[in-house]
């Protein structure tokens, strides 16, 4: 088999690291496994990189795990375009990869392809039967290209605080004179102090 | 000492876990476990709950590490805030807990005061200072009341998918004739095919 690791563990390693942040082994992480793989090999071991996702769905998780880049130390940036691809970059240079899910080579995979673009109900592709096929196809249904990064590279540094006069709760002072709750953008109503 | 254990792990584990998940144990990671282990005991044990943070910088890889959400199962939900608040709730009632920094609070510890407020220069603050104030403090510069949440609680299911034709990519059919990137949203150049 071409890949007896992925982004260095072996495959059950791997499998554990996935259910234990996720919940479960879904076949978008397994998959996004050899994307993060991939794109890491390309990207080379002596760089510091950030990441850029395409999509929300399960991949931010694999880069999470398997890179050094996570949502919360502003090194992984995530866009709501639920495109399967993902671009490490170097953070200097703004020089990386990009690695995607390519549906044309996608094609000679069935039960991905039908699997990827929703054509069968899930319940025709077990788990099982979806994972063999994602660790079969390895790299196969996968492109990769150099690129340049020219947007979203922005460093997302905390900015000037402010007190809201309204709740008392600290924010970032360029949001405007209140906090984003107390102009009307607040999810929740408040009941009981604890 | 009153919390000898953050998160369900003793000291050194919780610490361990932040820096392999993070890069290394910022301040605000330490912080964010104490947010953490309140509203995860305030909602309870048996109940199935999303979370919604309301700052991108630290608390939500603290979330993604000690609660089941993440960002790629579709559990935790990230406002761009930079208030420093979590929200647990339960997903079917939409009824949880919000724990926040209290800033009234927060005054009776200077240390920390001095550096969420951003009053002194990081190196006159180190890192070990940092971290025994926060320990020393636990959960006492924060407040926590009962909410229901009104928003940001739709599930982020995917959606129908189309195929761009300009670059042959999938990408969600909602967002328009042709995929974000070839609407001239993209964030790189491509060059070489790898």
């Amino acid at each position: 088999m071409l890949h007896r690791t992925i982004c260095g563990r072996n495959e059950e390693d791997f499998f554990q690291e996935l259910i234990r942040f996720h919940g479960f082994a879904a076949p978008g992480l397994v998959l996004g496994g050899f994307l993060v793989d991939w794109a890491r090999e390309l990207v080379g071991a002596d760089v510091e990189f950030d990441a850029i996702v395409e999509t929300t769905h399960c991949l931010p998780d694999v880069v999470q795990l398997f890179t050094p880049c996570t949502v919360g130390n502003g090194w992984m940036k995530v866009l709501d375009w639920d495109k399967f691809a993902v671009s490490l970059y170097d953070r200097r240079k703004l020089t990386g990869y990009r690695v995607w899910l390519d549906l044309g080579k996608l094609r000679s995979f069935p039960h991905l392809y039908n699997w990827y673009m929703q054509l069968v109900p899930k319940k025709d592709l077990p788990l099982d039967v979806l994972h063999e096929a994602i660790l079969n196809a390895g790299r196969a249904p996968l492109s990769a290209c150099s690129i340049t990064v020219t947007r979203h590279y922005e460093r997302h540094k905390k900015k000037k605080i402010a007190v809201c006069p309204q709740c008392g709760e600290a924010y970032t002072a360029s949001q405007g004179l209140k906090c984003p709750a107390c102009q009307g953008k607040g999810y929740y109503e408040a009941s009981i102090l604890v």
